[in-house]
């Protein structure tokens, strides 16, 4: 037999499915992949948001999950299918539903795991969890923090998340809702987030952080000779920021130096909640590889207490950027059966 | 059998020894507390702290571990002493050593339980963990925190010290050292901190930073009716604040409006790492209240992320400040035979 768990990550615009067998080989991939169903407004400025919206949508994924384990099927005709893993933002383990959030367009709570175990009613695990926490779980089954016991998987994208690992498990706390480092406070009073409060982490240290981070600059020096001056702040990407910085534009340079000593001062107070033995980065901003480590990693040895100097890995993650998402909600469902054995 | 561990909490000052039983009752406890050594300097400056003070140390607290057996065994002829739980600055649960810090004179790393052992051959179970790691042990077995699973432990003193219990147990990380929130940064190149950096939340939440509060105020306000005016820096204590509080003095009033403001958002970080069920606060300044908690409560709501909102508890600790440390120690032993068994 086979054995396969099905990896769900449902995402602002889309909602990827896979079929990952236990060694983190993915085996299927729907493309493109679904769109996530997206927030409308009725003309008084209300939002349309019915039942039927989450009933088709869910339909849809059942239905995709079936072809994807047809497909499968047709190669391993001897397929077992273990489970369902889920990633998606503000859902919660304990009671596998996604909470209200700015990046999906459900007005209520949704209780994802039981409706798609109606639809599904022969697979028996269904677990969600934040896509962070998935890719944290991945990371320790598939990538750099295999044989690690206590780690921190950040996720850097348009916000920024965070996956804690304690003693081999995913911390989840009372709530089920812990690892939301996107929104600590760096700056108090400091920029605009999108949670309504003021200064956090993820609008200093994110793709879009980095974005914020140049016009505040090109405000301060007034740099026309920049590339980045050309650019408007729609379509400004911290893939062009990379590209400057290559070039040794001092705007592009300075911003990763900031974008890296707020990070490294955020995450030594990672390390002083948790002293873990390495901080995962994850996501498009870490492509500028040394350009923003190098300061990072400075930047966290200046604020750590000095007993957790030179200690403290600050690594890139090893999940493969395309299928990450994917094969970390297909880990839930391997970590799922290991705790109903144990 | 009347089963009881030893707890001991060795403080800068004072190191404490007593006798506890599996409910948290203190059997016995040494008074006057045995003097942790002092840090003396030769008068070319350097450190005089031989191996021998050490070792007198270790075998002060041997005997004096012998004479409490003893005593508590009059009463209870049928002892059978379960093991040593220690509370210390900077202990490593891992190895069983003190690091160096500030508040100790060793100059080099003490490997405690070892030489514990070494001294009482016939106690098996010698465990040390840092001592607000301590107090949220015992919070949890014998405090508010009984049938909690997911809570942080505060305690404010000169400091502020922090355990922190994740699914039933403290969270020690990688190396040992989780839980210092004292060293968090709450204010960017804020006020000095003992660490030698900056900022953190100790010197804005803790006996000493409430002090320090006061002088700032002080100073901006140029209040010479406040009551807290005639204090010297080195005279004024949290007690003193609180008591020109009572008294409505706009100074100490404002003063636990800043520390709750600023407490209640690093607490709201807290919550976004963790999802606790409850954050307990200990130690002297709790002795004000609502003067403290008031404010507290209300800046963490208005930091956290929505769905967190009027979830999390605020609470004052339910140990007693006087036995607290070694009754926290102790139970250090009682865990450690629990996880033997499991």
């Amino acid at each position: 037999m086979k054995q396969v768990a099905i990896g769900l990550d449902i995402g602002g615009t889309n909602t990827a499915i896979g079929v990952v067998d236990r060694e983190g080989n993915v085996l299927y991939e729907k493309m493109p992949q679904l769109p996530t169903p997206q927030k409308k407004e009725n003309p008084d400025g209300r939002m349309d948001i019915s039942e039927k919206l989450v009933e088709n949508f869910i339909s849809l994924i059942a239905s995709e999950i079936r072809v994807a384990i047809e497909t499968v099927s047709k190669i391993n005709p001897d397929l077992e299918v273990m489970g369902i893993g889920i990633g998606a933002p503000y859902a919660n383990y304990y009671d596998g539903s996604i909470g209200i959030t700015a990046n999906l367009p459900f007005v209520s709570v949704v209780p994802l795991t039981e409706l798609i175990k109606a639809k599904l009613p022969d697979i028996s695990i269904v677990e969600v969890t934040n896509d962070a926490n998935a890719a944290a779980l991945g990371e320790m089954m598939y990538g750099g923090g295999i044989g690690m016991r206590n780690f921190v998987m950040i996720t850097l994208g348009t916000g920024l998340g965070s996956g804690i690992i304690v003693n081999g498990d995913l911390v989840y706390g009372h709530d089920g809702l812990a690892g939301e480092l996107g929104h600590v406070t760096v700056v108090p009073d400091g920029r605009d987030c999108g949670c309504g409060s003021k200064g956090h982490l993820e609008t200093y240290c994110s793709a879009t952080g980095i974005k914020r981070t140049v016009f505040e600059l090109l405000a301060k020096t007034n740099n026309t000779e920049s590339p980045l001056a050309n650019v408007s702040f729609n379509e400004m990407t911290s893939k062009l920021v990379f590209d400057a910085a290559v070039q040794n534009d001092p705007i592009a340079l300075e911003v990763f130096e900031i974008t890296g000593e707020i990070l490294g001062r955020s995450l030594a107070d990672t390390v002083h909640y948790l002293s873990p033995e390495a901080i995962f980065l994850f996501g498009g901003p870490i492509a500028a590889g040394e350009l923003l480590f190098r300061p990072t990693r400075e930047s966290l040895e200046r604020y750590v207490l000095p007993f957790y100097r030179n200690r403290i890995k600050v690594l890139p993650s090893k999940l493969k950027m395309g299928s990450a998402a994917i094969v970390g909600a297909s880990a839930l469902v391997w970590k799922e059966i290991d705790k109903r054995k144990s």
